[in-house]
């Protein structure tokens, strides 16, 4: 018999699906199902042969018995960190899950930036009617998209259906997809990040992109362009970036992810112009959609696992996804 | 000979192009280059036979030998009012050199609104690092988009090619664009708004668009619906808007345009929950790209004007446009 156990706040319906899935399959499967992983004892946790769902990577220890582990997040840098994980246990992710959330969240801070909607939310909070000068246009923009995964795909296919020139940066020189007009490594990057008027991030967090954008880096940016963070916080980094906006090479920024998180309260980010700072909100749960989407990656891969079919999502531990 | 005042903050380029459209003409023009209509004297005013530009509608009188009006704007309200303009006197407007910058700011206020920016820029002045709740999508929306000129068009069109159901409602019973789903008139409004998440206007001014949006209406929109308004301010009541975000029924309000604009620095509206106010800047020439729209458009119609050609962007003084 095999023992699952569910970390996800799931309606009766959805638990249903999940009972389904292994509805069928040669071994028996008991499924337990968890709130957040907390509740759970060491003694089922110990037992459990799957686990899905918000699980901390500090008590995956615990799970003696773990095969397969199946995680509610699309990245999985706390995972694949050494030591957390047996050599052999499985690890599936819901990359996919967060397209549309996160997608549309870095464009509405490429478009709040373009705007220059922070400044005008300041003037909106003194009640004052005033224009701050000239703005740019999307339509007119070139855009690179740092990472051209799901949620980098989503972001640079609706910036050129919105008629944004737009250039792709990813980690293997695979084959270029048509919704972006040209792509490199990044080991290109310093050279072609200059021609970027907007630079938007969504790396996986990994050694590779630890302080990618360091001083030096957002120094090759183009003087007036702007910068946006959806990826991992530790990308970034924030000094430097401070500097830039206050020397004024960078226009603006928009930073969903910081390092540390919650960004410190005295961090001079949070007053910088032209700056939009939002809490780690662009995916998660916020958009009940997601969870749907997780729901849905989930059963369907308890449903292959049980009936011994191929994963969906898996990872590669040794690359990191 | 004909006498041309432009009224347009032009570069000697630009002034050249103005010049070298009436090359080859018949009769003889004379033009006179104006940064702004006060610096015109009575007497140059007296003797013009065409206004190029911005200037200002209770000045029109003096105009007394006026044949031709180029105006700078899209909107004609101000123009085509009892008494401004002599009978007989062409009218031409802008229409089409706002497109791009004003759809920009509506998808950018839209997409804020989703994304409840106004309320996560609030918490950013309290350097606060909070999740404010639950959000919706874009693509998961449907977008009743009011006035389908080239400004709510190229509006429409970007939020299909984003995903989102978009309904069209226009003064005419015209045959729908592509990018619609689905087309009503004015009249229809009422019965169909309901089914909106976001209702996006951007109308010119005009009898029939005054508070369109009143008490009434606003209560027809679906509740957590979202507002946006980038036409004329007095299109909306903003003392019914500022009652129905109070009071839960709207989610937010994104609003270009006010009446009376400034907006009071003592209107509730300023600090109303997830409300975005801008000093009537998604148009003018903040974009710079618009103002060469504008020098284009003007250019080509003083050719045609001075060639016995058709001019472009003919306002019908009945209809006001």
């Amino acid at each position: 018999m095999k023992k699952v156990s569910v970390f996800l706040p799931l309606q009766d319906e959805e638990r249903k699906r999940f009972e389904s899935a292994v509805s069928g399959a040669e071994e028996e499967y008991a499924i337990s199902f968890h709130g957040s992983a907390p509740e759970a004892s060491l003694e089922e946790i110990a037992d459990a042969n799957i686990i899905i769902g918000r699980f901390p990577a500090d008590r995956l220890q615990e799970a003696k018995s773990l095969l397969w582990l199946q995680v509610q997040s699309a990245g999985v840098d706390a995972y694949v960190a050494p030591g957390v994980l047996p050599d052999g246990v499985r690890l599936t992710n819901a990359r996919g899950a967060y397209g549309l959330a996160v997608s549309e969240h870095m464009l509405a801070s490429t478009f709040a930036l373009v705007r220059r909607f922070p400044e005008y939310m300041r003037g909106q909070a003194r009640h004052e009617w005033k224009a701050v000068g000239n703005i740019t246009s999307v339509a007119e923009s070139t855009v690179l998209v740092l990472g051209l995964g799901d949620i980098g795909g989503r972001y640079a296919r609706m910036m050129k259906a919105l008629g944004a020139y737009v250039i792709g940066v990813r980690r293997s020189d695979s084959s270029r997809p048509d919704f972006v007009d040209e792509q490199y490594t990044f080991e290109q990057l310093p050279g072609i990040i200059g021609r970027a008027d907007i630079v938007a991030m969504v790396l996986p967090g990994s050694k590779a992109t630890e302080y990618l954008m360091d001083e030096e880096m957002l120094h090759r940016m183009k003087k007036g362009s702007l910068l946006i963070n959806n990826g991992r916080g530790n990308a970034v980094d924030l000094q430097a970036l401070c500097k830039a906006l206050n020397e004024g090479h960078l226009a603006g920024a928009a930073l969903d992810v910081t390092q540390p998180e919650p960004l410190p309260a005295d961090d001079p980010l949070w007053d910088c112009e032209n700056v939009l700072i939002t809490p780690h909100v662009a995916g998660n749960f916020w958009l009940p959609r997601t969870f749907r989407n997780v729901v849905d990656i989930a059963v369907e891969n308890l449903r292959r696992f049980s009936h011994g079919e191929e994963l969906h999502n898996c990872v590669n531990r040794q690359k990191g996804y």
